[in-house]
């Protein structure tokens, strides 16, 4: 079958590669229907030192059950499933209290044989903790890039706004107008945010997340992005202010538009190992949370949305790629041309 | 009157100084009746600049009205106060949501035409705001002691176990055996947290954490520390870590011990601008919080159980001096030969 697989720093090559088999009794096989580019994607796309081991690449998609392990109870031949963006038994301590990416027997996409997501069909350990059915769906779905969403963006700009603790009635910041930024809007919204300031530059984005439910949007960063956040949100700051990029500036920006007693999330992988953390949260009572969201933990919140039409996440798709053009998509998502790139196996 | 002025590191000194007068109609002056000297106060005995300008120091004390301003309503002469760590107008919206430290128009103890609260008697600002009654206490009642943490230890202790979310049969950690630290101890354990690890190596403070609720003491540090506090709490931390030290390897050990999806609370004030605050938080979830105790917060619900008897945090005083003594009492401090100083005018 064809695959992704990531050379180093650049080189992003579709390959040949062996049929994925059952190795465990717990396994399933999954032939993908759709997958996509991650924004974290383009960080081994940045810096993969050249001469390290090829690595599958592509951790978000959905498909359809070809094989199952004798073990395997909750889905069969033929299921069409969502796949969380790591794979996770469902029943180890950390899973049973939703903390899927915590799982002590759970991995990623692309380990050693676990295919990656931007191929054809993938190896998918612990396939009972791992993926979800939605019954009803074909492959000519228009629901498809919405569903596509739950295994990682929407999820993700979920996890921001839940573990920020948005409340109705609150002011929110959003800062980064890539997919998951723009998610988190849409999560802000649903959770009952009043006013929603989304911090982003480009305009066919920014355009979209007014859709999604931004009420004013802030392209100026640093002192001047800080102060003109400050200003829409009474002087103070915003009590919850998700972060969706990972560079330190990002972190920075939320410190300063931050409201005392109020709440930064982080769902943008940090670029960083130090940061400001003394005084600068300590003082006003800043808490730090969000992280590597257990997107699992929220399908069962927001898969009844996306079938129902309440939401339409999948509007973040601007570009669809073959699977021989992934790499064009890499280069067209770093180059900032597409916001978001479908892969149609 | 005699107070305490603090002229530099290590130049603590007993002056006399005009009285308090009444300056702005929202004043009263408090007689001080008990004071404290605080871990806090230590860093300015470390630090404070040589030739800078001398301040009066204290921020920990309860005692009597003496005189009000035309506009205070809710203290009278002769009442019977304590004082939060920081005064506040009560008012405003950081106020109204119960976060008085970050006071639009509050401020700290010593600051210009503020007293310090290691003093005979000090101007209180914001009198309605600041100061809570304690209808039937008098001078001479047992209770001074364990109301006077109430300004301070006990209330940021408590800080430090409701930010970090401790429910009842978690396994939570206490990092520093000062009062600080033993009082969140104490609150870890009002909140019915079921196995409360303190780490500190002074026995006679980690005893009285024992009595306090502690129910495993490690006084191992660094790595070895982290060990025995991941064994304890069944290989994957705690879900609470309570920081009550400030300087960073405190800090580093409360990522070594925190379980994925847990929280750390600081509530020592950190000593430090960068921290290790990346994928080290991001990756496990791991929720930073705390800060700046607001204090009278948490009176109402601490206060009963003081006057009752349930609980008698003032046990973390074990020396008393007479203000001309107080700077022997931060040479004990200093010393660790103290653990905590009560100061009687």
């Amino acid at each position: 079958m064809r695959a992704t697989i990531i050379h180093g720093a650049g080189d992003v090559r579709i390959e040949t590669v062996p049929d994925p088999v059952i190795l465990e009794p717990t396994d399933a096989i999954v032939r993908i229907v759709r997958a996509c580019i991650c924004g974290s994607d383009l960080h081994p796309f940045h810096n993969k030192p050249a001469g390290s081991d090829p690595r599958a690449i592509g951790h978000e998609f959905i498909g359809v059950v070809e094989d199952t392990g004798s073990a395997v109870r909750t889905v069969s031949r033929g299921d069409f499933v969502i796949a969380p963006f790591v794979w996770s038994d469902g029943t180890c301590e950390f899973c049973r209290e939703g903390l899927f990416t915590s799982c002590l027997h759970g991995g990623d996409w692309g380990d050693e044989n676990v295919g990656g997501g931007q191929g054809e069909a993938t190896r998918v350990p612990q396939a009972d903790g791992t993926l979800i059915p939605v019954p009803g769906i074909t492959e000519d779905s228009e629901l498809l890039p919405s569903l596509l969403t739950l295994s990682d963006v929407y999820g993700t700009g979920y996890h921001a706004a839940i573990t920020a603790g948005v409340r109705p009635g609150e002011t929110v910041v959003v800062i980064g107008d890539g997919a998951v930024g723009l998610l988190a809007v849409l999560s802000a919204k649903q959770l009952g945010a009043e006013k929603i300031i989304l911090m982003g530059r480009h305009e066919a984005r920014t355009n979209l997340g007014r859709e999604f439910g931004a009420t004013d949007v802030v392209s100026a960063r640093g002192e001047e992005g800080i102060a003109q956040v400050r200003e829409l949100s009474g002087g103070h700051g915003a009590h919850r202010v998700l972060e969706a990029v990972g560079f330190l500036p990002a972190y920075e920006q939320a410190l300063g538009v931050v409201r005392p007693g109020g709440a930064i999330s982080r769902v943008g992988v940090p670029q960083y190992v130090e940061a400001p953390a003394g005084r600068v949260l300590f003082r006003p009572n800043v808490t730090l949370t969000g992280g590597v969201a257990p997107v699992r933990k929220y399908i069962d919140t927001l898969l009844p949305l996306v079938l129902d039409g309440t939401v339409n996440p999948g509007r973040v798709f601007d570009m669809t790629v073959s699977i021989e053009d992934v790499p064009s998509g890499y280069v067209a998502m770093d180059e900032r041309r597409a916001l978001k790139v479908l892969v149609k196996p």
